[in-house]
């Protein structure tokens, strides 16, 4: 349903918030109308910061994680372990596994995966900047924190083949069952997957 | 869960993204980062389709309703129906029974509905705009189409007893949307019923 409104100032409003993924013709209208509701510093606050936010921002020259300067709080933290480079698809990937508190070393950002159906080859990626960091510092491991997709085997793949003539340990995520989930619910391939990937069971 | 992020770009645009009715943080951070990934003019776009919308907004002298001049493009339309006025509550109201294709009269948005419990009284509202412009015009019927709740009685009540004493007809849409919905969550078919079997309002 495309609406015509009586003002071309809310259609316009509208149609620009339809842009975003997941919002469609009837939440763009409520958002708009929400902002008329609010102060003007509240419409006023988000057309800015969405505006400076694509204008302004920056990329850690490091690992290519957003950031306000050229090094990231993350890469500047020498509290963080510099030896391990946990290797992500995206911002959204890192802050997920950030908020689990089991890392504590670095990150990587690919920006994306390896899709020859989509095109995406390593040169789109943040690949060879990682092979250059990893030539600069002293890394012992690399963590690949990919999904588990076909993109995501391809990636692992062709990283893999970039660092196995070095002694730097290359591990993956574990895949298995997610915690709290019933076997019968899994999928074949999982499932599949978890039992040859066994692991020693320790009591714990 | 409130994330720190390593930008205060992102930050930022995730803290206004987040005001946003029904968009909570992990939205807010995924519409971020889509519009990081779209041309600049898509963000630039956005902020200033909102910034503009909230501060050059118009509202029609006569309906209230949003408008790019001084009188709307429903009450400047002279093949409507000038004589019978449907009372709305906001824009979306109106909206949603433009879009039944039953309703050809004219329109006249309250801007909310008298809700003691909030503090909101007649005053708050157009209503007093509402008598004067009966005042002035021809009109032969009202008709009253707010959301079927307490307030809506409140205020269809309050309505009613600012013209028993006129020889206008005072109507009120049919019972057939379902007790405590809201008007533009309810389905065309019903929508459009119950403006053709509008009732005669007693006051009630």
């Amino acid at each position: 349903m495309v609406e015509t409104y009586s003002s071309t100032l809310l259609q316009r409003a509208v149609t620009e918030l339809k842009k975003l993924p997941g919002i469609g013709e009837k939440t763009a209208l409520r958002l708009a109308l929400h902002l008329l509701n609010q102060p003007e510093e509240v419409a006023v606050s988000l057309g800015e910061a969405v505006t400076r936010l694509r204008k302004e921002v920056k990329y850690c020259k490091q690992c290519h994680n957003i950031s306000d300067s050229d090094i990231c709080a993350f890469c500047s933290d020498s509290k963080r372990n510099a030896s391990i480079i946990c290797v992500v698809e995206d911002i959204r990937d890192m802050l997920a596994i950030e908020n689990t508190g089991q890392f504590t070393g670095k990150y990587h950002i690919l920006g994306g995966l390896i899709s020859p159906i989509n095109g995406i080859g390593p040169d789109n990626l943040n690949i060879s900047a990682l092979v250059d960091r990893v030539k600069q510092q002293q890394i012992e491991e690399i963590i690949l924190a990919l999904p588990s997709t076909v993109d995501g085997d391809i990636t692992n793949h062709y990283i893999y083949n970039c660092f196995k003539s070095t002694d730097i340990r290359i591990s993956i995520i574990a895949r298995g069952i997610p915690i709290g989930d019933e076997l019968d619910y899994t999928d074949e391939v999982t499932l599949g997957r978890s039992i040859i990937m066994r692991q020693k069971y320790e009591g714990g």
